[in-house]
This record gives C-alpha cells, sequence and structure tokens, in this order.
C-alpha cells in the first residue's frame, strides 16, 4: 500500500493511502489516487478471473489483504448497427453495466472500497443514496460480513427501500438536508469508524476505470471518438476518463476517446457550469428529472469533472425529459432496457447530431448505468401497446394483423 | 445443418433440425438435438467472444447464419463460503444467471432459437410468457429485426405486462384456457410462418447448454456433487443435464453432477410424480406459490425430466413458499438477490440436509434463473426493517445501534 498516494484534484495536495480520507481538508475537493503509467492486462480465464485479477496492475492497493467479488464486471459492449444506420452514425456501442451483481455500474466501485476499507481494518462500511449505490452497497456490506449503514432520506418510499432493505442493512431514514448528509456521512463515519464509500469516493473511482479498461479490450483496442456517461455526483466518469488515461500512460492504446458529461436538463449543474465556461459548479436550483439516478444538484465531483473535460477535449450536453423517454424507448428497440438515467447518452448522440456537433463518422460507446427494472414506474409514461383476442380466434386475430 | 437431427424424448422417433418442429407428432412428448460426443472450447478473451463462439463445438445448427448477441451469458458462479459454514456443507456456489441482459437464463436459449428460426428464413419469431421468457423473446425480437409475438393471458397486470411492452413485440392479451396456449401456440406459428420459442424448445434446451458448460470451467473441471435447477417447464433443467452429459461424453469431465430438480410445494408435478415413482407426471390442482416463474400445472417437458432424473441418479425436492421466503432472505445475505423460484434452490439445500439426504460434505451449485427485481411485491411478505433519526442526532443514534 506504501506505493500509492492520494492528491487533491485541485491543489495537488498529497494524502496517504493507507488511510481513509475522501477530500481534501484544504480546499473540500475530491481526492484522486495516482495515475498508474506502468501496466499490463493479465491475460486469463475469465470465468475464473475477477476484474481485479485481471487488472491487478492498475489497483495496487487491493493488491493484498481480503478480496470480495459478486461477479461484477466484464459487461458487454453490445453494437447497434441498426441505429447506428438510422441515426447517420459510424457507430453506436453501449456498455451494458445493468449485467452487475446488483444490475448497476455502482458494483465495481463498491467491490473496490470495500476491499480498500478491509484492508484498512474497517469492519463498517456505509453509504449515503436511495437509488443504485444503496443497493450495491448493503449487497456488498453484507457479503463480505461488514456491517452495514445505509443512509436515506426520510421522505423515500417503501417501494424504494425494500429492495434495498432485503440485504439487512443498517438502513437509517434521516430527516434532514439530504445535501448535507454527503458531508456529514464522512465526519460520522471518521467517529464511528464507519468507512463511507460514497458516490466520488477514490476507490470508488477507481472502480470505475475498469469500465474504461474493458471497453478498450472490447473494441481491440481501437479507440471511439467519444464516450458518453450519465452523470450525477461525477464519480463514475471520473474513472471513465482515469482508466482510459492511465491505458494511454502505459502504451496500451495511442490515444484516449473524448468524454461527454451527459445530464439531465431537469438537473444539470455541470452542463451549465461547462456553458458558462466557469471552473466551478453552482447549485441547481429545483431539479427535477425523470432521470432520478442523475438527478444531484450540486455533484460533489462538478469542479473536478469540469476540469477533466477541458484537459480531455471533452464536451457537457443535457437533454429534456422528453428525449430521455424517446431515447430510452429507442435503446428498448434494440433489446436493451436501462432505467431513464442510462438513456441519456443515447438521447445526447440524437441531439449533438442534429446540431451538428456530431457529424455521423463517429464511433460511439454510450454508458448504460443500470437496469431499467430499477424504476418501472418510469414506463408509465410510454405509450405501450397490447391487443386484446379470444384464443379461439387467435389464428385469425394474428392473420389481420 | 445436415449434420444434426433431433429425436423424440420418448419414442426416439427421428426429425430433421433444418425445420422447426417441436413436439414429435406420434406421440407429443417434446424433441431435443442429439447428444454431441466430439467437440473442445474454443479459447479466448471473452470480452470479444460470445458463448455461442466459445462453445461453437456443441452447436453445429449455429455454426453459419445470422448472429445474435446482447452479451447472453458467462453469468458468475459465486462461492458462498459462509453460508456453507452455517448450513454444515462442503461448498455451496449460486450461478447468477440474473446478470443475463433481460437479467434470466432465458436469454441463452432465446438467442439460440432465434439464430435457429433465422437460419430456417423465419422472420417471425413468438412465445406463450408472461415472465422472464416474454421478456427476453420481446428483446432479442426486436434486437434481431423480427416481428415478435408475445401471448399473455387475459387477467395479466398492467405492471407486470409494462416491461415487457417496452420492446414493442405484438403483444397479445389471450381470452380462453392459458395451458392450452403453448399447444395452440405451435399450430398457430405453423399457419402463420411464426417460430414459437416456447419453454421447452428445443434450442432453448441447447441455449440452457451452456450454464453446465461455464459451471465446469468456473469450477476448474472438478465436478459438483449436485446442480440444483428451480424447474417449471423442464426446458433448463433438461439443457442443464446435457450440457454436463455433453462435456463428458468429449472428455472434458469425469463424470457428471447429480440433478436435482426443485419446484414449490405448491405446483409441484414433477415432484409428486417422482415421489410415486410414476414416469408420468399429472396435472397440478389449484397452483398456487410465491415462486411465480415456476408455477406451471403441467410441464411440457415432465415426464423427460422425470426420465432424465432416473438415468442421472438425481432427485426432485419440493418446499414451502415459507422456505422460499427464508431461503431468499438467507440468499440476499449472501449479496444475491434472486426471484423467489430462484431461493427454491437453496430452500432444498436446508430441507435435503436437515432430512439428512444431503451428509454435508457434499458441493452444491444452485441455479440463480433470475432477478429479485423482476417480482419485487415478494419483499412485502418479508419482515424487513429500518429506524429513523433526525440529521443532527445522527452520529449518536449510530453510536447507540
Amino acid at each position: 500500500m506504501e506505493s500509492v498516494s492520494l492528491h487533491c484534484t485541485k491543489c495537488h495536495k498529497p494524502f496517504r493511502a493507507d488511510q481513509a480520507v475522501f477530500r481534501c481538508d484544504a480546499c473540500n475537493e475530491p481526492l484522486e489516487a495516482e495515475e498508474i503509467s506502468k501496466g499490463r492486462i493479465r491475460e486469463g480465464n475469465m470465468l475464473n478471473q475477477t476484474i481485479w485479477e485481471r487488472y491487478g496492475d492498475f489497483f495496487p492497493f487491493l493488491e493484498s489483504g481480503f478480496k470480495i467479488s459478486l461477479g461484477e464486471g466484464f459487461t458487454p459492449l453490445a453494437e447497434s448497427r441498426a441505429l447506428a444506420e438510422s441515426l447517420g452514425m459510424q457507430g453506436i456501442y453501449f456498455k451494458n453495466e445493468s449485467q452487475n451483481p446488483t444490475w448497476s455500474f455502482k458494483d465495481r466501485g463498491t467491490s473496490a472500497g470495500i476491499m480498500h476499507a478491509k484492508g484498512l481494518g474497517y469492519k463498517r462500511i456505509g453509504t449515503v443514496s436511495t437509488g443504485n449505490m444503496a443497493t450495491s452497497v448493503a449487497a456488498y456490506g453484507t457479503a463480505s460480513g461488514m456491517e452495514t449503514f445505509v443512509l436515506v432520506s426520510k421522505g423515500i418510499s417503501q417501494e424504494k427501500i425494500n429492495p434495498i432493505a432485503i440485504y439487512n442493512p443498517h438502513l437509517i431514514k434521516v430527516d434532514g438536508d439530504y445535501g448535507e448528509l454527503y458531508f456529514e456521512s464522512l465526519r460520522i463515519g471518521k467517529e464511528n469508524d464507519i468507512y463511507f464509500v460514497n458516490s466520488d469516493a477514490p476507490m470508488r473511482v477507481e472502480g470505475s476505470k475498469t469500465i474504461a479498461y474493458e471497453i478498450c479490450e472490447q473494441l481491440g483496442f481501437d479507440m471511439p471518438d467519444y464516450v458518453i456517461v450519465p452523470t450525477s455526483a461525477g464519480g463514475n466518469i471520473r474513472g471513465i476518463e482515469k482508466g482510459f488515461r492511465e491505458f494511454r500512460a502505459c502504451g496500451l492504446i495511442d490515444r484516449a476517446p473524448k468524454i461527454i458529461c451527459a445530464q439531465a436538463l431537469g438537473c444539470s449543474p455541470i452542463y451549465a457550469a461547462y456553458k458558462n465556461g466557469s471552473e466551478e459548479i453552482s447549485r441547481a436550483e429545483d431539479p427535477h428529472t425523470i432521470a432520478h439516478a442523475i438527478e444531484n444538484p450540486y455533484p460533489p465531483s462538478g469542479n473536478r469533472v469540469l476540469k477533466l473535460l477541458r484537459q480531455n477535449g471533452g464536451i457537457s450536453a443535457a437533454v429534456s425529459d422528453e428525449e430521455i423517454l424517446k431515447a430510452q424507448a429507442l435503446m428498448a428497440g434494440e433489446g436493451i432496457f436501462g432505467q431513464p438515467a442510462s438513456a441519456v447518452p443515447l438521447a445526447v448522440v440524437i441531439k449533438l447530431k442534429a446540431e451538428g456537433i456530431l457529424k455521423g463518422n463517429e464511433k460511439i460507446v454510450c454508458i448504460v448505468t443500470g437496469s431499467g427494472l430499477k424504476y418501472t414506474a418510469a414506463l408509465e409514461m410510454h405509450e405501450l401497446k397490447s391487443s386484446e383476442c379470444k384464443l379461439k380466434e387467435l389464428g385469425n386475430f394474428i392473420k389481420n394483423l
């Protein structure tokens, strides 16, 4: 563990990775593990290999000690030729993160975070979330025998709580400003020996690197032009960008793809700052979008994401709920049913193509962050079709369709 | 395609695989593709390989022509050491089929069926189902550009229809005896050029073979003692048994594991026949179980399953809804949230251990057939815990837990 250090993404102040630190005590910006610039893929039969083994060179801080894997990662990259053709694009690929153990990308970072926490001697793990991350931490917490704390807001419905509660964590409904809870949890965690693996914790960012690594392998190291990431707190997009950056530093790829930070117009603080040319995000007022999974009015890694977009040549874009629903249906037409947030990248492709920002000769990877089954209420906003007939008339009914 | 033939599982009458045939016209029992006795695994980087490529030797009828994959298969086999210890078993493994593109094992057979159908020139695909199979066929049907027919019973709720309808198939609510629909669909399919890839269609059975192949690889070809399969129509258990049989015939494994056909007591026609020593199943009266996904009162492959259990040295067992719910919670404690039907194998382990049929020195693989998100209403039957506190009291609240 000595070989790795963390640093502040803003002031570059160094921190040691052999302790649980999440944000800079000087400027309150998120920390990041140092970039790995020497490493290779460890080939092997992936049915007998975890992502942590295959990409072990890129996770020196997880090398020794406790291992936890429920089979996260190694998710498919599905090419949709029909869709690319109809949209006039060179190539459209969906990285389907809904095929993780708790059906979202969160499992990668949760696994990394718990391994790090256990390595530091922690017996308690926690998170602040009401969605994918809560489910993921509850599942991996119990699977690794840790006492698990999931903090949700008081107003959450029983329907939303149930798929978290089945894993039997300490599930605490907190009455108060939910926005404060992210920062408050870090303080409480320190006092109570709970490692809070929140949305943009450094190890969660590290976990998301594996999405980039897999895309490189899946495309035969022939990089796409853009990778589009639905963005909330900013942890996932940071990890994906870092993954490509590291593979490039290691000489495994010639160039990194440009990253597109995709948000919903109803809650788009990063997009707003990007558009204004600001280096700092402002809190989004009155957030409301069907893409609940990315409805974060004040992303704790927002400033870091703005900076990496500038460094990477990436951009930000935002789409309306109507565009999101349309893209969700279009993606389902390719056999992939993502939650509304996961349809945001495809909606962005359509929008940027219409605006001429995408020319049509690009190859694009859309990150499908979680399963459509996570939020079935969104289905009620679609015009879904069915018909009805009597069994004895079925043959004729089908003939006349 | 000429090299493969089908035969009746009862009277052994041969059929050609280059046409869409599903059941024997002489004795109305299901057909099965001939056993492959020569083949090897085609090693490769699985991030760039489908299960159809890796195990291509075992699918000669899919070798040429149209390919469709959304990234089905290559699902994890998660070992639960803590659970094995607490139950006094040598080893317990969960084959997590919820990590498929539509979050159930059905995607394997659907993909195989559609490739076969397209190879025969079909432009229309169909199924009779209200659950996992309907979703799977709707997804793969649209992804492969086929006109897709999903026949459901008239009484189905909108909530259950929505996650199927999002893929936009012809979704037809049929008013009549739903039990008849399986057979009626085959007749209507023939008349209307629709390939009905129903629950135990030969190609669906073929698709399920890959579950066995992967387990062999994942355990380093060191076979478990038992593989427990939640059983409804019988297609999946037939495929898994055939997969092990073929790998044994090819010399890839020394012995095949014994198969346990697991049912819910509320609908257990195969278990009932097994217990009575009968060679034929009888229709289950008044079926009712929380494990809806395996609530089939008259499994079309029931007789075939009885026969293969005798040949394989396998057994059948059935558990109550109470035992199923308990096992569902226990499995969630290992980080794996399966639908109620998927908890049936673990409930069977517990029951057979208590009865002394399992001694404790066995290694067991439980097939987790589908995601718990498929049927969240079951969560309301659990006693799920949560607590509540004010933000400013959170620190003390946690200290006093």
